[in-house]
C-alpha cells in the first residue's frame, strides 16, 4: 500500500473548513501533520480556537495548531471577514465551549517551513484561506517552493465571476498581495477556483441523508449548517451549499476527480477588480513584455467530478 | 422593404477596418453616413488619410470623414499603435498615393452628436477601434446616449486572454478610461470581444478565392493582406486571419448571426490588468456594495455563426 500523503490544511474555519478537516481526518489515503490558522471566515484567533475545537470533536488532539498571520502581507488592509457565510462564531453560531488544548508555539509559516525541510517533496499545503502565511513561508524560506510537495489552493474565479464582488473570489481578495507572491513563486501549485466548487454542491436532501446518519462528524456538523444553507439561499437562490473546501482538499487526496489546465497566473492587486485572477494560457506569442510571461506555469482545475466529490465526502462523513 | 440602417463606422485603418468599411459599402441593408477616424492600428492622422483612401478606393467620396482625438480621453497617456500588424501604413505597406479628399472641419465627437440628434435613434455608431470618440460625444452631449441607436463595440476579451497582454485587448487597452465611460454609460451598447472574433477566421483558401475574383474591393484587400496573414501566423500559428472588424459590422447589420448575454461591463484602468473587461452576470446579490452595482446592462456577444459571417464577408467582397 503506498504511504498515506501528508497534509497541512491552512484553515479559516468555517463551516465547509469544517467538512474539510473532517473529511481529511476520515481519508486512509492522508495523513494530516498539522494545522494552520488564518483570518477568512473568521478573525485568526477565532480560527485558531475553531481549528482546535474541531480536532477536540474529532479526537484528534495528536495534532498540532500552528497559529497563523492575524494581518495582510502588506498589512494596514482592512480584514474582509466572511461571518455573515458563516455565523459570527465561524461554526454556524452554536456557542461550542472553548478548546481545551493549546496552539503549538511555532507561528504558521515557520511550521510550514520547518516540515517541508523535514519532508522534502513530500508535504501537501491544502490552502483554503486567504493565502498569508504560504507566502511568508515563502519569504521565510527560500527553499520552501521547492521543499513543499504540492501546494493545493482553494482560491480564484478563473473565466468567471467571483464571490466577494463581480473580479474577486473571497480567498484571494483577503490578500491580494500574498496571492500574487504564491501563484508566481515557482512552487508546484494547484488552484481549485469557484468556477469549479459551484459545480459541486451538498442538497437538501444530502443534508437529510447526512442527518440520519450515526457517524459523529454527520451529526456535528447538520448541527452547524444552517447558516451555510440560508447565505446560500439568499446569496444564490439555491437551495444547497457549494463544497468550496472539501473540493480542494479532495483534489489534493484524489486528484483523478479533477481535470486541470497549466499556465501563468497573476493576481491584480490595486483598483476595481482588486483581487482577480488572471490565467495566461501560453498560447499567444505577445510582441511586448507582458507581467504573465516570465512566470512559471501553475495548475488550474477546470472541471470537477461533482457527483463523486459529493458521494466520497458523504461516505467518509457518514462513517463512524 | 425596411429603411436601411444608418451607420457611422469610428474606425483606425487597418486591414479588417478595410474589409469592414468595404462590406458596409456593399450592405444594402446599411447607410454608411459617415466615417469617424481613431488612432489604434495607426496614428490618428494616417487613419484620417486611409479612412478618405479607402471611400476613394470605393468611390464613395460622396461619404463624410470626421477626423476624431489624437490622445486618450485621459490624456498624457502614451499610445499603442499596432502597425507591427498591420504595416507601417495601417494598409499592408503599399504606398498606396495620398487621397484627394479632405476630412470636414467638424471633429468625430461633434459629428457623432449632430447626427444622433438629426435621427434620434436611428444612427448606429459601428466602433472599431479605441473608445475615445465615444466617450468624448458622451461628454459633449449627455443626450448621446438616449439619441444614438446603438454602440456596436469591436473590443474586450470577455472570460478569454487578451490580444495586447493577456488581461487586455487591444481596441480597450488603447483607452482604457473611455472604454469604461462608454460601458457604464447607459447606451444600448453591443460588445463583440475578442472571445467572438477569434472564431470567424479568413482561410488561406478564403484569400485564395478572393484573389480569383474580379471584384475590385476584393482585388484590393488582396494587395493589403501579407502583412495581416504573417502577423497571425507568427503570433497565433495560424494560417488565416481573425476576422474581427468584419464580425462587429455584421453583428450591427445581422444580429442574427450572433447571441448576446446582458449584464454590466467594467474596465480595469490600472495596474497589471489594464483593459481588462469584466462582464458581471448579475447572477449572485452580493452582501456589500460593488462597482458593478448600479450600472446598466450592456449586451456582451457570447456565440457567432462564423461561417455565415465569412460567407456573407466573402460574397460581398466578391461582387463587383
Amino acid at each position: 500500500m503506498e504511504e498515506p500523503k501528508k497534509i497541512i490544511i491552512d484553515t479559516d474555519p468555517g463551516i465547509d473548513d469544517a467538512m474539510a478537516i473532517f473529511l481529511a481526518l476520515q481519508s486512509p489515503e492522508v495523513e494530516v501533520i498539522g494545522l494552520t490558522t488564518i483570518y477568512g471566515n473568521v478573525y485568526t484567533t477565532l480560527a485558531t480556537r475553531n481549528a482546535l475545537h474541531l480536532l477536540e470533536v474529532a479526537g484528534r488532539t495528536d495534532i498540532p495548531v500552528a497559529e497563523g498571520s492575524h494581518v495582510t502581507i502588506t498589512k494596514g488592509t482592512k480584514l474582509r471577514i466572511a461571518d455573515f457565510v458563516h455565523g459570527t462564531d465561524g461554526l454556524g453560531n452554536q456557542n461550542f465551549p472553548p478548546p481545551k488544548g493549546k496552539a503549538i508555539e511555532q507561528s504558521a509559516a515557520a511550521f510550514l517551513v520547518q516540515q517541508a525541510n523535514l519532508y522534502p517533496g513530500k508535504v501537501t499545503v491544502v490552502a483554503l484561506g486567504p493565502l498569508t502565511n504560504i507566502a511568508l513561508a515563502i519569504q521565510l524560506d527560500p527553499a520552501f517552493t521547492e521543499n513543499i510537495g504540492q501546494i493545493v489552493i482553494l482560491g480564484g474565479a478563473f473565466a468567471v465571476n467571483g464571490n466577494v464582488n463581480p473580479a474577486a473570489e473571497a480567498n484571494i481578495f483577503g490578500d491580494p498581495d500574498a496571492a500574487d507572491i504564491v501563484f508566481t513563486s515557482g512552487a508546484d501549485i494547484l488552484a481549485v477556483g469557484i468556477n469549479v466548487t459551484h459545480q459541486v454542491v451538498l442538497t437538501d436532501a444530502d443534508r437529510d441523508k447526512l442527518a440520519q446518519s450515526d457517524g459523529k462528524f454527520a451529526q456535528y456538523l447538520c448541527r452547524i449548517l444552517d447558516v451555510y444553507f440560508s447565505y446560500h439561499h439568499d446569496a444564490y437562490s439555491t437551495r444547497g451549499v457549494y463544497l468550496h473546501d472539501p473540493t480542494a482538499l479532495i483534489a489534493a487526496v484524489n486528484p483523478s476527480l479533477i481535470t486541470y489546465t497549466e499556465g501563468a497566473v497573476r493576481v491584480q492587486t490595486i483598483g476595481i477588480t482588486r483581487g482577480l485572477t488572471l490565467f495566461y494560457n501560453k498560447q499567444k506569442r505577445f510582441g511586448e513584455v507582458t507581467d504573465w510571461g516570465d512566470k512559471p506555469s501553475v495548475k488550474v482545475a477546470v472541471t470537477v467530478d461533482a457527483p463523486s466529490v459529493v458521494k466520497l465526502l458523504m461516505d467518509r462523513l457518514m462513517a463512524s
